[in-house]
């Protein structure tokens, strides 16, 4: 295992350590690092939290800020926070206006997140929730409720934070929040295994010329493994697959986030990007904001996804607001 | 060889082309994309370019806009670019205020930036020219000028960038770059190899349990090869490094970047930077400015470097100052 570690066991605390020591912006309630807020909150704002495992930096911590979230709660390496931490968030970052869960579609967070909601009903805290399920690869449609939330989960924080800063009611942030949900598709590609600190080894085996299409950010099995083709070849399958679940129109607009799993470079992200954009070129579609780098990775997975959100015009304001967080800066133009 | 690439000839290219797509904030000049500009230039300011080999992204294209560069040209994978292309560059970024050119210190670079800037010369063009010189490793103290450039380049362009934004003349953009050049120190270590394209294997090998101190950003040798020792250890030995060669007093105060190389987890650099807090803290010096993340990439090589900027207060503030490129957006606190 090639990793920069003191005791695997510290892995999240000492990660957590450096970032409050790097970003007074944030901080942390209940005694207890893997809660965290930001440092100033907007009175009367709705709150937004989220929550998941440690382990996807930028995801989920590096998003709290000014346009985005207000708190988030974080467990060990790929583990669901706990009840109690999410719980003592929402206490946290409640000014009085309720409080959205955006968090993605994994088992353990949805019961955490779902008791964390009760014990909140039952100090008088509204809680609504969005749950990201992003990912094309992981069920057919129709059955789109037990896809996974992956990187495209960026647009709904977006949505959401912004309108939450604009001063939006929880309804309305939360339905703001589910759209950017339901009009947000990813693909991913694996090319690597990510290594979990206190496990050691590799999560899962893949050949030295072998990438596997759809794969989760836990290593979750895609829907087909081959050999690599060139990076047009991999964006055309990925986007095909895109394509078919988005009824574009000439003159329709997107945004779209090129998202690095940990371990691809950035060169290569653009590589994927040029093609991409290509494709929604030919069909008329318009990119009107894009991002490409890290923001949903999975340790040193060598890797990428495509997020494309199909814009309207709520959307398009939302989607370009400012937003300042330890790890996301949007200037608009 | 394990990347998102078509033809390996057209990396550089193809990775440009996406730049291109993705931000129309920066331009091309010389009908040659790899002669890069702001779209927008300020007219009367003092004009800053950049330059050197590709397959380090954000370095060195990254740096173009508000408060950083004004023009960069770059090489094929590790390669500088020609006089003619760095030429081209200063000729459109020349605003009247003459041009400073801020590059590593590496032979080619040196050969065609001295090339370039007789040939603006001959145009009336006054340009300047302050040679990064940052990675302690690369050579003893009293032979600094033999020394290469690494990711502490990065200050030096936000001090001159803040600066020049500032309206200050060529002479005094020069002399604060110069300043924030000598004030750097950075340390570096890799854990794995970078792949060139065209090359198709790792430059150099490396043991499954080895680390490399003070290795180059491409694959030049270091000081010493050991066993991957904790984390904490690994900070520790290259801060005594960066020690030695900065008189610290209690109360002074410094930038910090923290730099992954490409394949490093964002978690373990922030694991990284909780030591080096702790040992500035420990000596009483005070972190002013903090960046953690990929600044100065070696594509897919796994490892970090440690920089630290020695402040006094001009420098501090051109640190602190806004900045608003594709790749590196500051706002003030």
């Amino acid at each position: 295992m090639k990793k920069f570690l003191n005791d695997p066991v510290n892995f999240v605390n000492e990660m957590l350590e450096g970032i409050y020591r790097a970003h007074p912006e944030v901080t942390y309630v209940a005694d207890d690092k893997r809660c965290m807020v930001a440092a100033n909150r907007k009175p009367g704002k709705v709150g937004i939290a989220t929550g998941g495992g440690s382990g996807h930096l930028p995801l989920f911590l590096g998003y709290v800020g000014d346009g985005m979230l207000d708190g988030v709660a974080v467990g060990g390496v790929f583990q669901s926070p706990s009840a109690e931490q999410m719980y003592q968030v929402t206490k946290a970052i409640d000014q009085g206006a309720g409080v959205l869960y955006i968090y993605g579609n994994y088992t353990g967070d949805i019961i955490n997140f779902d008791m964390a909601a009760e014990l909140a009903d039952l100090d008088g805290i509204q809680v609504k929730q969005v749950v990201g399920n992003d990912d094309v690869a992981s069920s057919v449609v129709g059955e789109e409720h037990k896809r996974r939330g992956v990187a495209g989960i960026f647009f709904v924080y977006k949505a959401a934070g912004a309108a939450a800063a604009e001063g939006a009611s929880l309804d309305e942030v939360t339905r703001l929040a589910d759209k950017a949900r339901l009009r947000t598709r990813t693909m991913g590609v694996a090319l690597s295994s990510c290594v979990v600190p206190e496990i050691g080894h590799a999560t899962f085996s893949i050949g030295e010329d072998e990438m596997e299409i759809g794969m989760g950010i836990h290593g979750e099995p895609g829907i087909s493994r081959k050999k690599l083709a060139p990076a047009d070849a991999v964006v055309d399958e990925m986007m095909d697959r895109i394509f078919a679940e988005q009824d574009y129109k000439s003159g329709d607009e997107v945004a779209v986030l090129i998202n690095g799993l940990g371990g691809t470079p950035l060169e290569e992200l653009y590589i994927l990007f040029r093609r991409v954009s290509l494709l929604l070129e030919e069909r008329g579609v318009k990119t009107r904001h894009v991002w490409i780098g890290e923001f949903a990775t999975s340790m040193e997975m060598a890797g990428a996804s495509i997020s494309i959100l199909h814009l309207d015009a709520e959307l398009d304001r939302l989607i370009g607001a400012a937003g300042n967080t330890p790890f996301f800066k949007h200037i608009p133009a």
